[in-house]
């Protein structure tokens, strides 16, 4: 039987990523869209009818011509792939060494940690202030080739300052990804930057704001010589016929996006007016989540809940997040369901 | 402006990938299936009605299912995702570590070479024998902690002796990575034979018979404990939704595969007597292509023929193929128009 010694050294750690059974629950745990589907996706899915037979454009020129558009910038800026996961490993792949150490803030994004090692880099973890803020200095101290942050960060649910991002850009020789997966929901983005700092590279995706996680669209934007290189690395014709299309749709109506904002915007401080209320507290969010303290166990809070067919997830026995979980913002209704159960859940806990 | 110094040292060579400006051209140079897309696949498509919102599997059990009936295994013998390339990466990212070498035959796919180097790893080039058999005790010297071949081969068509690859992968201390992209159009496969050496992983593509390269839908079969490295690794929910459901679709009309085979078994002598006529030499093949020595200048029959509107792949500058041409096994319709158009180039590139 083989072992795992015949893995890579660096990877042997790893398990399988959050994969729960799933029934018909309520998945207040993956922060997609409440809307639903995307419906320019939609329409152009049920219209479809391409040669599915013959290999996509090999670098998704059409969804990059799009983008240009969308963004005021050039097609030489994107890159485009297989959701934003395979853009950000591209982005290892390209720019890292083996042994490399890769400034990760804690907490974020649970699946940096994995590009970093997959690709043989080092984690270098660099701890956010106490208000989930970025510590320049010391991400600057780490001397990191490359450099790695959601805006909005994940699991926390808060923007980090311009100001910071700027300097750790200006300040350092590696590179920098700035991973705006959540940014349609929050104010301020640094892809109109791209041309201005060689070092920056912008991750997006179709898979919250747009609606489209079940197609698996993502992009990088940067610099055009970081892009080409980039594309000289990713995996050619990487993103399908159907998802690249239905993408190209989607940025086309921008009017679903500007819909799905504007009920995160109206919804979030309820949600978490409703969370303090049941003795929660609940963290500052730019994004279509909250991460909140829980009264109750993390755990047996998320356990029970799912009982009662409303996923959250579980941040609570990770450092920095103890006793805390992520809730998406949903519609009026949906939280109005959340709520009521975790009510029940939380008066549960206390009687036992 | 960033130069390519910043770039991973294996990866500052490369170029971007194949990648022609396509009009309206017959594509004879890309191995897909002449037949059309697939039919249930695309019944799949027109039929959908799943929420593209979510999130695909993590692990694509619904296709690895489909797959376990399809080659009598179990699910766990099974790593799927965003096309056979995706799959190439992952086994290098789970078993190679920077700087290990991979044995490579040549003439073999192109991509081989990239897929080591974008990883970290040495590529040890190994020649083919002279008639493009698998030189084993060469293969083995090498020590190698991967050792990959497509069987058929790619570019030249034919499949490697059973007891050839048996020899390698008894004799290897590393992983040997057989790559079956085209084997529905040849005879005998190791698919079935994953549980019975620990070191062997099939790769399989729905781009070829299956006719879907546009849906982007590979996967891997080796014993479970290999597999379950090997998902650890991969890139969760890579597959698609949609890509995903046809690929199950088309895993349940064998039908179709069997016609596409029947006609490139019946066309395939057909193209390569025609060819002959025209003075090539053509290499016997197992495969949906035929390589051919051509009996003019290569660069200026595939340049003439483009003219034409034939497109057609060029192996004439690379060696052990010099001035050799890849075509695409066509129906007999096809097959009569890109001989005709060949036959007008030869003779136009004879009469200068």
């Amino acid at each position: 039987m083989p072992e795992r010694d015949i893995m890579r050294s660096t990877a042997r750690g790893f398990r399988r990523y959050y994969n729960p059974e799933i029934g018909d629950e309520l998945r207040m745990d993956t922060n997609t869209n409440v809307l639903g589907p995307n419906p320019a996706a939609e329409e152009y899915i049920r219209g479809f009818r391409g040669d599915i037979s013959g290999y996509p454009n090999t670098y998704s020129d059409g969804l990059r011509d799009a983008l240009a558009g969308l963004h005021g910038l050039d097609r030489e800026n994107f890159v485009a792939g297989n959701g934003s996961d395979e853009m950000l490993d591209v982005a290892f792949k390209t720019f890292t060494e083996w042994g490399d150490g890769c400034a990760v803030p804690v907490p974020s994004y649970t699946l940096y940690d994995y590009f970093v090692r997959v690709n043989g880099g080092r984690v270098l973890e660099v701890d956010l202030t106490e208000d989930f803020q970025l510590d320049v200095d010391a991400v600057l101290r780490q001397k990191a080739r490359m450099t790695i942050m959601p805006s909005p960060n994940n699991p926390t649910g808060n923007t980090f300052r311009q100001k910071d991002i700027e300097e750790i850009l200006s300040g350092s020789e590696g590179m920098v990804i700035v991973d705006e997966a959540y940014v349609e929901y929050a104010s301020g983005s640094m892809i109109s930057r791209v041309n201005e700092f060689d070092n920056l590279i912008v991750m997006r995706t179709f898979s919250k704001a747009y609606s489209m996680a079940g197609l698996r669209v993502g992009y990088s934007a940067s610099n055009p010589d970081v892009a080409g290189m980039m594309n000289c690395v990713k995996i050619p014709y990487s993103l399908n016929k159907l998802s690249e299309g239905a993408a190209i749709a989607a940025v086309g109506d921008q009017s679903f996006i500007e819909a799905s904002v504007g009920v995160v915007r109206e919804q979030r401080p309820r949600l978490a007016e409703g969370l303090r209320r049941l003795g929660f507290e609940p963290f500052p969010s730019d994004s279509n989540f909250i991460l909140a303290k829980c009264p109750v166990d993390h755990a047996e809070l998320v356990s029970r809940l799912r009982g009662k067919g409303v996923l959250i997830r579980d941040f609570g026995s990770k450092r920095r997040t103890e006793n805390c979980v992520r809730i998406t913002v949903g519609t009026e209704d949906l939280n109005g369901i959340v709520l009521g159960k975790i009510e029940e859940v939380v008066s549960e806990c206390r009687s036992k």
